[in-house]
């Protein structure tokens, strides 16, 4: 059994849900937390709308070690991230002196105004998380992580948060391509995962060639269990006279 | 206000979640339920797990008037959805003699074993979903639409249900792309957004010809309301003597 700590990414923005815009951000974030030995466990997309962004905070919050958001805190007045999550918390939102100090250093003193000093605004009792990119920060309240929706500063802002993420060990994983539907190998495969409970063992159809493969994603944070279930599938593999069109990780 | 029906996209699957597949089949949903009326309203990516499974569907049943889901009915072990569902639903699930007889006729005899026939197994008291694709059918129970994650088995699943689903008016949307940042825009739109309440007013920014420049997006289903919403957005970009870049839907 995989008991790394869990994380939920909330995606906030009527972009995503209206399929606008492709989110980036979750195979990125999953990556990441991965190395960190922290599990992607759930994702929500949820509207820009009040409600609905507090009451899945706090649903999260209490569900998964960690909660990381995207989305809305910019300038604009659909960017309502910030409030949303301070009243998940009950508490308030202050202008935080130290990301005033940060936006007015970096515009220029006629770009100042009041929606863009709206990105100063904090909860009570959060710690702010860097943005190298465009210096609007994002913040931590608890174990909520609330970061910007731009693909490229999302990332800076994990790179930041790298060294607070406790997790455990990293996820490795073996795959194996084969020239069978997933229907033949079926039973099969059933019996190596009977065998190997620490392995979490998927089998997702394909089409190689024009014909019926399957690919067999073996994940595991125990590598001995993970090696020895892969000779297992390559034993599986030799009896039903398939054959291997590819092996990776 | 939007009172079109509202929908959550539950996508079930551990190769979502690890990041090592991308979905493609939110914003193809995102966009069919538009044209017929219904507000994807959420979306939720979840692993393989029992539990899980029948939480998520239970909760989001009961929040929202469409569910759909995808993914997890194949022939193999990590293949639950269909049970997970029908326990959610407190119901037992039998071999459904309609959907065993389009399987026994797709494959060919030597084909048939007991994990492809699983696909014939379905919730009492479920209509099935047809499957143009490669006969195994999806099913609906209640609100719940069980569907294949294989995109292109889910968009003719979505081509068979379309009758079955009762919406709204469509949502519209008209685009304008201007060469401001969007924090200088944030006040103005704020004032446009007060006075069109029944459109939603997005604003996300971008970067045109290596400048910073915002893209606004109006949706309504009310067309009148969203034209006027238009026309003010025209006048706000002309008083604050920004270009206007591009124009679409």
């Amino acid at each position: 059994m995989n008991t790394n700590p869990t994380a939920c990414l909330i995606i906030i923005g009527n972009e995503i849900l209206s399929g606008r815009t492709q989110d980036k951000n979750l195979a990125y974030l999953a990556t990441f937390l991965n190395e960190q030995g922290i599990a992607l466990s759930e994702v929500r997309v949820i509207p820009d709308v009040e409600k609905r962004i507090v009451d899945t905070v706090n649903e999260c919050r209490a569900m998964f070690d960690y909660v990381f958001t995207t989305g809305g805190i910019g300038p604009t007045h659909d960017d309502i991230t910030t409030v949303c999550v301070a009243k998940a918390f009950g508490v308030d939102v202050i202008r935080h002196p130290e990301a005033e100090r940060r936006l007015l250093a970096h515009y220029k003193p006629e770009e100042v105004n009041a929606a863009r000093m709206k990105m100063a605004d904090i909860p009570v009792g959060a710690s702010l998380i860097d943005n190298p990119v465009s210096t609007a920060p994002g913040f931590v309240l608890g174990n909520v992580h609330v970061m910007a929706g731009v693909p490229r500063i999302m990332q800076a802002m994990l790179d930041f948060l790298r060294p607070q993420l406790k997790g455990g060990k990293p996820t490795l994983s073996r795959t194996l391509e084969i020239n069978q539907a997933e229907g033949k190998m079926a039973a099969g495969v059933t019996v190596v995962q009977q065998r190997f409970p620490e392995v979490e063992i998927g089998i997702y159809p394909m089409i190689k060639d024009g014909k019926l493969a399957c690919s067999v994603v073996l994940r595991s944070t125990d590598e001995a269990a993970l090696n020895d279930c892969y000779d297992a599938m390559m034993e599986l593999v030799k009896e039903s006279g398939a054959e291997l069109l590819a092996t990776g990780n």
